[in-house]
């Protein structure tokens, strides 16, 4: 125990990496935590105790031992800062690290010596070491290695996935140094009860994380394009992936929209590295174009299955269950169907949405389309989109399948099939 | 037992698929299995105990339960008649099924009415019900359904890969109607120990075999890309891979040339299919291409290497470690070094190989190289490129490791750094 007398841990970033950490942390015997943000709203509603969503349920009542916080000032009370920050894409779809940046000022400025300063953002090889670090040391004045040390490990946070928490999955670490990677190791496997797996080095540890997201996203992307074949052949794509997955080397993937905070943008992390030294990542490339894509493969689909009836996507009522971005998930972060969304209201059609998951006023807000609180009069639809049918709400397959065939579906994912 | 008193088994193409098909059901209570090969000589050598190298050892003394020949009147005495005819594709690439058209000839002319035909060949959805019964209606005037039945369960054989033998493995199956799948399933299980999957139609299992072997070839695809840009970045594809493999949905894939008799040629299949129908499958075709290009991607490193000590392919000694298609067989069956061996020949090179699994004819035969009997004398290598290193042959990394700073050593697969 007496190991980690000296250890003051902080936390930098509280989004759905950060929080979900800080909460891991302040169960062990490094609690009390800092939790630091800039958003001091955000601060405000943590130290109230107002969490969001995707933290489990029991830890909302709970005093945690979390010391929240927004002054950066803070952070020189602590020797061993973990940042995670959020590293989105911008418009370009170019790698946007200006949190990242920021972050490393405010740890520059605040920054004690011998401190070990772990990132836990997703970043193209080499970010951690050229980037970050060089912003530290430039406003701490302080030399990475003798003087403060650096330490990479990735996070593999699924957010509402209680199944996969942090005490519950293998942890990637590395460091610059044996030494200081022993440190990580030992401090880590107060949260990481699952085990930790070491790499050689940083960049190895930053081209892991965007590989683990660019095999997912390749996999979807090419269920997706098989999906469309199989379709017209009248062949359930959810049978021949379950069927496939009876091979011992074959993964089961479904096809559908590709949302959430990690996949739709960090294969372009690791296409600006490659194109920065011109290896062409083809398949990398046209996987993204493949999912991102796939909100117009649905209005396509709907815009045919109506036109079997006479109609058009003009002034016909069009339901979409579910708006999370995956399933079993209480976010609609990055949620692809808000394309499909837009693109059916631009067309005159009259939009309504089911997601018992999540607040009415939420959806409101972000799809500006009606909220149905149950589905009591599905007939008045003239096309029902099955986006995600979370499992706890199975039940309304039944009423769904009664209502299928006078109803134009749209169902990619193969609700109704998989029932 | 008496359920199978009148089933009569007869295995037609004795093939990679044929033979240990035949083998597995020589050890049933409905041997002896009738096997049926057009290859005359290939019936005399078999007859003769004289068994292919992917056939486990331990039969090639028994005195197997298994009557061979090469006259198609003896499929008149069969009830059961499952189909292992080769599906390749032609020079342009588009399906070759003229195989499975004989085959179907063949069947047309002998088979006995209420007899259940199983094919097992590779095809695209649709061939089986579409080609295969047709031609077999044809020549038998016997009507599918009412007067013989047909069903269809694609092979899984990994050649040489006992861990993955029939009976270790679950085997997809399907049928035209439900009272034949219960038969097929009721025969099936004398040799699968392991299970079997139904799917609701053929054209679904013709589909679930597509499927299975594009995600392998599309993933193998991606990290060969990925591995391009990872040797420009210095790291190792292999840690990253092992690394990224610890999460709970990421699949370990390898980098390197891709042959055999499946891989190389089946997503044509579901290509042609595809282009047919309109529906574009962009990941899938990309995917060939770049593991088509691998052999040349070989050669340009092998260039940049020489280069390095001022040496071109022309005259320099170049030694290629490993001539099977892949880890651990004893088979060159499309192995695409072959396109890298002839490249470098044409270029001047003087190419030696070294392949302890096959015997040194066969590799002359194929190759048209000198192949070395041991690797006493590395030294004398301008380049060496490491293929293949089978299992048994770990010992000689040792050896390849100690002249790998003073030779240019291509390994691609990493086998010094997995070591």
């Amino acid at each position: 125990m007496s190991n980690f007398k000296k250890t003051k841990l902080a936390i930098l970033g509280l989004g759905c990496v950060g929080l979900p950490n800080a909460i891991a942390w302040s169960k062990t015997e490094l609690a009390p935590v800092l939790a630091f943000d800039i958003n001091k709203k955000k601060i405000s509603r943590l130290k109230k105790g107002n969490y969001p969503n995707y933290i489990p349920k029991e830890n909302h009542a709970k005093k945690l031992k979390i010391k929240y916080t927004s002054n950066p000032k803070s952070l020189n009370k602590a020797n061993f800062i973990i940042a995670c920050v959020p590293t989105p894409i911008n418009k370009s779809k170019k790698p946007d690290l200006h949190y990242l940046k920021s972050a490393a000022k405010i740890i520059g400025e605040n920054i004690q010596k011998s401190s070990i300063v772990v990132l836990e953002s997703t970043v193209y090889p080499g970010t951690t070491e050229t980037i970050f670090v060089k912003i530290i040391e430039k406003f701490s004045n302080l030399k990475c290695g003798p003087q403060f040390k650096i330490a990479y490990s990735p996070e593999r946070i699924n957010p509402g996935d209680n199944q996969h928490a942090i005490d519950k999955t293998i942890k990637i670490i590395s460091a610059q140094d044996k030494k200081t990677l022993t440190k990580v190791e030992k401090t880590y496997s107060l949260i990481c009860k699952k085990g930790m797996h070491k790499v050689s080095n940083i960049k190895t540890a930053e081209a892991t994380k965007l590989t683990e997201n660019i095999q997912r996203d390749v996999n979807i992307a090419l269920v997706n394009e098989l999906s469309k074949l199989f379709k017209k052949l009248n062949i359930s794509t959810h049978e021949v992936m379950k069927a496939a997955s009876t091979k011992w080397n074959i993964q089961y993937y479904e096809p559908g929209l590709v949302g959430g905070a990690c996949l739709p943008k960090d294969p372009y992390y690791l296409l600006y590295k490659a194109n920065k030294l011109n290896v062409p990542l083809e398949i990398t490339k046209i996987s993204r174009k493949i999912n991102e894509q796939m909100p117009n493969y649905i209005i396509q689909e709907t815009i045919k299955a109506l036109k079997k009836k006479n109609k058009k996507i003009k002034n016909s009522k069009i339901l979409i269950v579910g708006l999370a971005y995956k399933l079993n998930i209480q976010s609609i972060k990055a949620a692809p169907i808000k394309f499909v969304i837009e693109a059916l209201k631009n067309n005159g059609g009259k939009i309504f949405g089911y997601e018992p998951l999540l607040s009415s006023i939420k959806i409101k807000k972000t799809f500006g389309i009606k909220i149905l609180s149950d589905l009591s009069s599905l007939d008045k639809f003239d096309s029902i989109i099955l986006n995600v049918v979370h499992d706890s709400e199975k039940i309304i397959l039944e009423k769904l399948k009664k209502i299928s065939s006078s109803c134009t579906l749209i169902d990619i994912k193969e609700f109704l099939l998989k029932k």
